[in-house]
C-alpha cells in the first residue's frame, strides 16, 4: 500500500483494515479497501480544503504582496482569485487584503475598545462585548479597492517590474471581494452619542501601526454605514480589521477603515496623509480631486478570463461578476463578437445593493478567434464605459504606454474589460492588444 | 521584548525594529513599536483566523463524533457551533457534517466521474470540467439532519451516556448549516440523458466506501434539485462532498448525497439499507412511515441561548436562525414570557427560500428570570409546533424520560425551543424543565 504524504497539509492517510484496534484508527467495515480515506482531526474541528484545491490571493507588487521597507509606509496588498470565483460570497480567506503599510495588528477581543467623541453630546467608549448586545443587521456589500483594475497591473510602487497587461482577472480585478457583513448601524452609535449641528465628518481611526485615518461626511456615516463584526457567519479575519471594522457601502475601499478604534465627530475632513496623496485624482483642468467615493458601475468576465484555457469547441458558460457603489447592478450585457453585438446576460437573483452581481451567459463557442466583453448599468442608470470613453472622461490617453510609463494607478478605472479567446483555446487580456 | 509562542497557530510574532533587515522582516517605520502584529504567510495565501476566534465543530457522540467500531456502520456526526453564528451563511469551516460510517474519500478531480443511466435514453458520463461548462445557478440552501434537534441529545448511538436535555444550541440545533451553493440543475442533465416515461425515481450513489444511495422522486429530483461543486465562493469541501454532491433544498439531510458519482433512474425507489432501518418514522397506529422528505418549519434563538451568560441587566438584542423544507419563513415571533405574549421579530432582508432565515428582536432584559421562545410560520401556513403539540401529532410522550430510555433520534423534531434566562444571567435548555 502506498502512503505518500500529502504536502503542506499533511492530512491523507489511506485507509486501512485493522482488526480490533483502538477508537481512532479507521476500519473497512467489510474488509475491503476502496480508496483512500482523508483523516478526521483538521477536517472536523475547523475544516479545510481538500489538497486538490490551491487557489490563492496573490500579492500586488515584486515583495510577495507586502512592502514593508523603510521609510514612508506604502500601500500593498493581496489579491482575490477571481478566475476561480463562484456566486457572489468571497470566502474570508480568500478577501482581497490593502494594508497601508502595515502588517495587521494582534488584538485581544477583550481589551479593544471603541471610542465615539468629538463634536457630541456624550462620548461613548464600547467594549466588543456592548457593541454585540445592540441590534445588528446583516447585509451583502463589497469591498473594492480605489485602485482595482487600474489598468497599473500588479504593483502600485514606481520602479517595479510590471507585466502588461496583466495576465489574468486576479490581476486586473482581484481587488475587490463580496461578503455578507454583520455589525451595527454606525447611525445607532452615532445616535446613542448625540451629534451636535457643527458635526458634519467623521473622522475614522484604525488601530494598527500607521493609524489610518479616513474622513466621511455624515451624511453618508448616518446612511447605511456598519460597524462590522462578523463576516460570512464568523468574526471578521485579522487582515481585515479583526475584531471590528468600518463597512461603508459602495465607496472606495479605504473608507472601510479596520482595526477600528476612534470615531470622531468633526466640522471638517482629517485630511489625512493618504488622503491628500494617494486617494486623489488629477483632473485635465490640472486641479485635483480630493475625496472621490463610489466605485463602479463595472462588471468583469471571471470565467473565461486571462490564463484560462477552454478545451475545445462547444457549449462554455461565460460568467462573471458586476457591481456598482452607486445602487444594484440592473443590468449586464455580454459581447461574444468584440462588441458588435450585445445581449443580456441572466443576474443571479437576488441583486442585492452595492453587493457583487453574478452574471451568467450560454455561448456556444465556434472554435474561432473572438474577443468577450462584459458592461454593465446600475439602477441610478450609470454605465460602464469603454476604455476610450473613460479615457474621455478624464483627461487621459489610456494607452498600454501610458500604463507603461506611470508610476501609480489610475483610480476608479472601470473599463470594459475585454478577454481574447484564440483557436487554440487559450484566454489572454485584450486591453490594449 | 517577551516573544511568546502563540499556541497552536504559531502566527504571532512581535514587531520589531531592525535597521537595514531584509524584506521580510517587519519593520517599524518610526522606530516605535505600538504592539504586537501578525506574521503574513498564514494570512495572506489561504487566511487563517483570529487566535482569539475559537469556535469549532463538535462530535455527536462518545467517540469525538466519529464511530468507526467494526461491524455495522453507524451515523456519526459534527455540530455546526450556532451559538457564535451571525448572518445566514455558514462558514465551510463550520458546516456540520453526517456521515454514514466513513470517512470523506481523498478524491482526485480530474479522475472523478458522474454517470447518469438506468431508464434514460442516452446514459451520459461527465467528467468535473464538463459539468463546471454546462449553465450554473447558486442559490443559498440549509441543510438540515432528520435528526437534528431531536432532544436525543449528542448521540445516535444506543448505550452511550447522554446529556440530557443537551446544554446548548450547537447541541440541540447543530446539524443545520447553510450556504451559497453552486452548481448546475439535475434537470438539465436528466434532460441531456432523456428520462424514459418509466423513470420515475433517482437513485444517487456516493463513492465513499459505504457507497451512501438515497433514492428521490423524479418530481423532485426535475424541480430544485441541484449536482453542486461550489459553495460559499470555493469548491465544496471533502467532508461535504468535493467535489461533487446532490443539493436537494429543504429536504432532510440524507438526501444530498455527497461525493456523488452515480445517478441511476429507476421505476422504483431503491430501499437502502439506510433507508429502511434509520430514516423511518413509527407511526401511533403501529405502521411506519417511510419517505418523510421536507425539513420544519423550525426556529430556534441562538442568542441568547444554552451556556451563555447575559452580562447583567438592559438591552439584549435576541437573534436567532428559523427555516423551512416547505418553502420560505414568512414571519418569525419571540415570546420572553415564556409563551404568555407573543411578537413579531424582524427578519433578515432578502428572505430566500429553504433557507436559513436571520430574525432579530429588540429586548430590555429587567434582571428576572424568565423563559424566551420563538416559533415560526413559513409561506405554506406550516407553523412550528409546541412539544406537546409534536407528541400529540407524532402519538409520541416527549418528555424527558421517553428520550432518557429512547435509543435513537425522533426524527424532524421541530418543537419551539424554550431557553431559561436565570437570575444570574445564566441561559439553560428549558424543554423539558
Amino acid at each position: 500500500m502506498n502512503l505518500k504524504p500529502s504536502g503542506r497539509r499533511k492530512f491523507l492517510k489511506k485507509g486501512v483494515a485493522l482488526a480490533g484496534s483502538a477508537v481512532g484508527v479507521i476500519h473497512s467495515a467489510n474488509g475491503q479497501i476502496i480508496g483512500p480515506e482523508l483523516r478526521p482531526n483538521e477536517l472536523y474541528d475547523y475544516g479545510i480544503r481538500s489538497r486538490f484545491v490551491t487557489s490563492e490571493r496573490i500579492g500586488t507588487n515584486g515583495f510577495g504582496g507586502r512592502d514593508i521597507r523603510p521609510g514612508v509606509p506604502r500601500d500593498w496588498g493581496f489579491r482575490t482569485p477571481l478566475q476561480d470565483s463562484v456566486g457572489i460570497v468571497t470566502p474570508n480567506s480568500l478577501h482581497f487584503v490593502l494594508n497601508h503599510g502595515y502588517d495587521p495588528p494582534d488584538i485581544d477581543p477583550q481589551k479593544h475598545r471603541l471610542l465615539i467623541h468629538g463634536l457630541v453630546e456624550r462620548p461613548i467608549i464600547f467594549t466588543l462585548e456592548e457593541l454585540q448586545r445592540l441590534p445588528s443587521v446583516s447585509r451583502i456589500h463589497f469591498i473594492e479597492c480605489g485602485g482595482n483594475s487600474a489598468a497599473g497591473g500588479p504593483g502600485f510602487i514606481p520602479g517595479l517590474v510590471r507585466t502588461m497587461p496583466p495576465a489574468n482577472v486576479q490581476q486586473t480585478h482581484g481587488l475587490t471581494s463580496c461578503s455578507e457583513w454583520t455589525g451595527v448601524p454606525l447611525s445607532l452609535l452615532l445616535d446613542q452619542a448625540g451629534v451636535k449641528t457643527k458635526g458634519i465628518w467623521i473622522i475614522a481611526e484604525g488601530e494598527e501601526r500607521g493609524m489610518h485615518t479616513k474622513s466621511i461626511p455624515i451624511e453618508k456615516a448616518m446612511d447605511d454605514v456598519l460597524v462590522v463584526y462578523g463576516q460570512n457567519g464568523e468574526p471578521i479575519r485579522p487582515e481585515q480589521g479583526y475584531p471590528l471594522r468600518l463597512l461603508v457601502p459602495g465607496w472606495e475601499g479605504i473608507n472601510n477603515v479596520k482595526w477600528l478604534r476612534r470615531i470622531k465627530v468633526t466640522n471638517q475632513p482629517a485630511m489625512g496623509m493618504k488622503e491628500m496623496t494617494r486617494y486623489t485624482r488629477l483632473l485635465s483642468n490640472g486641479k485635483s480631486h480630493w475625496f472621490e467615493f463610489e466605485m463602479g458601475p463595472k462588471s468583469v468576465i471571471t470565467r473565461p478570463s486571462g490564463g484560462q484555457q477552454l478545451s475545445g469547441p462547444g457549449f462554455h458558460e461565460i460568467t462573471g461578476l458586476a457591481w456598482s457603489g452607486g445602487g444594484s447592478i440592473q443590468m449586464v450585457e455580454v459581447s461574444t463578437d468584440n462588441g458588435r453585438t450585445w445581449t443580456e446576460a441572466t443576474l443571479q437573483n437576488p441583486v442585492h445593493r452595492k453587493s457583487h452581481t453574478r452574471f451568467r451567459f450560454a455561448w456556444n463557442w465556434d472554435g474561432k478567434e473572438t474577443v468577450l466583453l462584459s458592461r454593465c448599468i446600475d439602477d441610478q442608470g450609470w454605465v460602464q464605459p469603454s476604455v476610450a470613453e473613460l479615457g474621455k472622461t478624464l483627461g487621459l490617453d489610456l494607452s498600454l504606454d501610458f500604463f507603461k510609463e506611470r508610476s501609480g494607478p489610475v483610480t476608479h478605472f472601470n473599463a470594459i474589460q475585454p478577454w481574447k479567446v484564440n483557436r487554440d483555446g487559450s484566454v489572454q487580456n485584450a486591453l490594449f492588444v
